[in-house]
């Protein structure tokens, strides 16, 4: 199933997205799901062409964990070692937006980088998961933006100022609840060239371990996110450009980019 | 005014603490407020004496903003320099107790530590706040320890995992609106020996420049709580012990320390 959240002409609601038997045209219908996605949801009746909602941020999370380095090849290309164990940090949850925002780029930074990531979606409060179990306790997948001001990151030494700005967290567009993650392409374009090319069968530290990994310090919550890390291949994006983010069967997270 | 949040039989109710006339030996009634404490609060006209109510975390904040090496001494006694601006990083919701709720420490750590601070909370929506506003925007103040388990910490080098644990943000006793945080006594207990003892007028950067500083990066909102950095004098607990932070009008958060 497809989940997202949209905003329609009565409001926002969370949707699974259909496909329409009526309207081959269409690509899917947005079905609207009463209440919130999680556990067993029911249906409310009403349903919308995809082409009279917009989608939002699927998710609207009560944490953002992610987790640095988790490709060797990025590790590389950013001067460093990939850490032995998963090196965690947040985002704020202020900084997630949906499909088609803007990214702000803040007037006081020289360089702000796109990082292409899969981002997992919890479906249950959890603690203490067994590595075994950590796929069972999410809802889906969907995909990240981990926007990045790689000039204060750098100043900082913590990274909380640079990834943390209002727009630097991209989630969409929506959540696949069907989709193994353990080998799907993920590729990043600026403006329709290829920045970032991989698979997230290269993730140093897999989803369930990272599942496990970070349930092991914190509760998670329904509708938390985990970005599980970019690939190789990041780099800056100027004000005018277009950030695309695609991972196999989970769409394309694009958004426009703009001066702050 | 004094606002708490109460574990009571009926539930979970934010309250005022207001002086019992009828009971001169009860220090403060618990006087329920209709929903929230943001804006101007209503009440409800339900009251208890505070020996029948339980006191839990004064807020549920959406989000926990740090800020590291805010008082010299303490960047000092760290080996570290204390730098320009201000540091941040943040400690999931999930790490927030109440008074009295135990510090559990995680067994994979040698060394958690106290970090006794003086904690804004965030009263109204607000986004590039100017410095001059910088209190304007806040609902009130109460105390924070930042728990920190040492050895992860200087492992990690990202911040995150070692002071994100469950139990590792106690906040508390209350909410105190009308206290001016500009030279207030901030002091640490390790079972009634003293271990910090500052003034938040030692503040590198104070409370105002931190809301605008923090403000600039991300959006706040009513209930978001900002840490304002530790004395010097930190140092670990152990199992069995009891920690106490209090800071001058904003009484005292004491937590017991248990293994995890």
């Amino acid at each position: 199933m497809r989940l997202a959240r949209v905003a329609h002409s009565d409001g926002v609601s969370f949707v699974a997205l259909e496909p329409d038997p009526s309207a081959p045209q269409e690509k899917a219908l947005a079905v609207e799901i009463d209440q919130h996605p999680f556990g067993d949801p029911t249906f409310t009746g009403r349903k919308w062409p995809m082409s009279d909602v917009r989608l939002l941020a699927p998710i609207l999370p009560t944490k953002v964990i992610c987790v640095g380095k988790n490709y060797a090849a990025h590790a590389q290309e950013m001067g460093t070692e990939a850490p032995e164990n998963p090196l965690i940090f947040m985002k704020p949850s202020t900084s997630v937006v949906g499909p088609s925002s803007p990214i702000k780029l803040p007037p006081n930074s020289e360089r702000v980088d796109f990082e292409g990531e899969l981002a997992a979606v919890v479906g249950q409060p959890c603690k203490d998961v067994p590595e075994a179990r950590g796929r069972d306790v999410l809802l889906g997948y969907t995909i990240a933006n981990d926007v990045t001001a790689r000039d204060q990151q750098k100043a900082d030494g913590q990274w909380t100022r640079a990834k943390g700005y209002d727009t630097f967290c991209p989630l969409g567009p929506w959540i696949d609840t069907g989709v193994d993650p353990s080998d799907l392409e993920i590729r990043t374009e600026l403006d329709g060239e290829v920045q970032q090319q991989s698979r997230t069968s290269l993730l140093m530290h897999d989803v369930a371990a990272l599942v496990s990994w970070i349930s092991r310090i914190m509760t998670l919550l329904p509708g938390d996110v985990i970005l599980t890390g970019t690939p190789e291949g990041v780099g800056p994006m100027q004000q005018g450009q277009q950030v695309s983010v695609a991972v196999d069967g989970l769409g394309m997270l694009t958004n426009p980019v703009q001066q702050g």
